[in-house]
């Protein structure tokens, strides 16, 4: 029952994506005397994530990395504003924001005190190089980088959890998924990882994130550094 | 023309495999009462590794990680020195030597200078699980495990350079292959990355190593100090 790794949902969990993308967006769009509910171009950016994956986890799409899907769905949310003519160069600094969003105040000191312990991973849907572009910004220290791009398929497909797990090393049952979202929980346990939940209730807004796991969960914690004392990190 | 990332050969450039395997040779097979030239045995098992390889980049047999290999080349040895009685467990200790090898002197600060300016990452035909562990025994920080694995395939095929460059989220050309190997670094610039040769001249034993690289090369260097000085890190 020993834990070796743990595996990391990174948007939403480590990284606040809403406030940060709403920043850099009216930075970028504002300029070009655009103007909107920042925030709410951010959630209508997300809300077209799951779908996108979608496509691929079901077959329709040949698997691409994150950074195109968001493009794509970039593309998208600037038709619904009736932004078409934002150029092509403003879109791609919009979308590399992604690669540099800000960590939630206990992150860098919590995976820090975590690392002392486990093998540290992400398992998130952003590929590879989205992944080292926002440890550098946030300056963590993570032994690989696993998730997404390595099984080639989306979470919350199985192959994710497992391949992550298997790049490691590690057994399933010995490595541990952390996120703050139920959803990737239940199917991480489905595939056969320890769970770890983090409250993050303020992910979509104040008082609009997970503050409790919907379902089981192997370990439930405030924030990182809580997870790492109740794992006996000090 | 600006290099972005720097992927490392590892057995050989960055460890001393040579005389790490002797001494965990010795240290584990001399309690059995075996003795043996220790030198030549590390020798004798990666006269092995080539051999392997060639079997999955020639389609003879599909991508197995390099653990694998090394399990299937340890057999082979001990056959060869009539040592067959020697058990399971300890060919798994034995096999697992390689997760611990020693760096040369100045790996550990030559990286961490060179990490100011690049991405880092092993370009190796080394696993991921095989990289993280020898990255926690010689205190290297990688932003993140590129090589064999991701690719599916061994080098010098292009493909495991290419992947290497891509997954960092560079071309080819942004990326520079850093090795003690001269055949290794012609792969990596058929496949369009930059090169840098390290001197290693006691890679096989003293005064048996490539002290100058034998084709042309962008950077050559005495050790990664001297290479980090070359490229203005300080």
């Amino acid at each position: 029952m020993t834990i070796r790794a743990l595996v990391f949902d990174v948007f939403g969990t480590l990284v606040d994506w809403r406030s940060s993308i709403a920043d850099d967006a009216k930075t970028l769009l504002s300029p070009l005397g655009l103007t909107t509910d920042w925030d709410a171009f951010a959630d209508a950016w997300r809300a077209q994530y799951q779908p996108a994956m979608e496509k691929i986890r079901s077959g329709q799409r040949g698997f691409c990395k994150l950074d195109e899907l968001h493009r794509d769905n970039l593309d998208t949310v600037l038709s619904q504003l009736g932004w078409q003519h934002v150029d092509a160069s403003t879109r791609e600094k919009l979308n590399h924001c992604w690669h540099h969003l800000e960590q939630w105040q206990d992150v860098k000191e919590g995976l820090s005190l975590l690392r002392q312990s486990f093998i540290l991973a992400p398992c998130s849907n952003g590929h590879i190089a989205l992944m080292v572009h926002l440890a550098r910004h946030n300056h963590w220290h993570w032994d690989a980088i696993t998730g997404a791009e390595i099984a080639r398929d989306y979470k919350p497909q199985p192959v994710v959890y497992q391949a992550s797990a298997a790049a490691l090393g590690c057994a399933p049952h010995e490595t541990m998924m952390v996120a703050a979202h139920s959803d990737d929980l239940k199917a991480a346990a489905h595939a056969g990882l320890k769970t770890a939940f983090i409250a993050r209730p303020d992910e979509h807004g104040p008082g609009l994130g997970e503050s409790v796991a919907t379902g089981p969960v192997d370990y439930s914690a405030k924030n990182l550094i809580d997870l790492a004392k109740q794992l006996g990190c000090q």
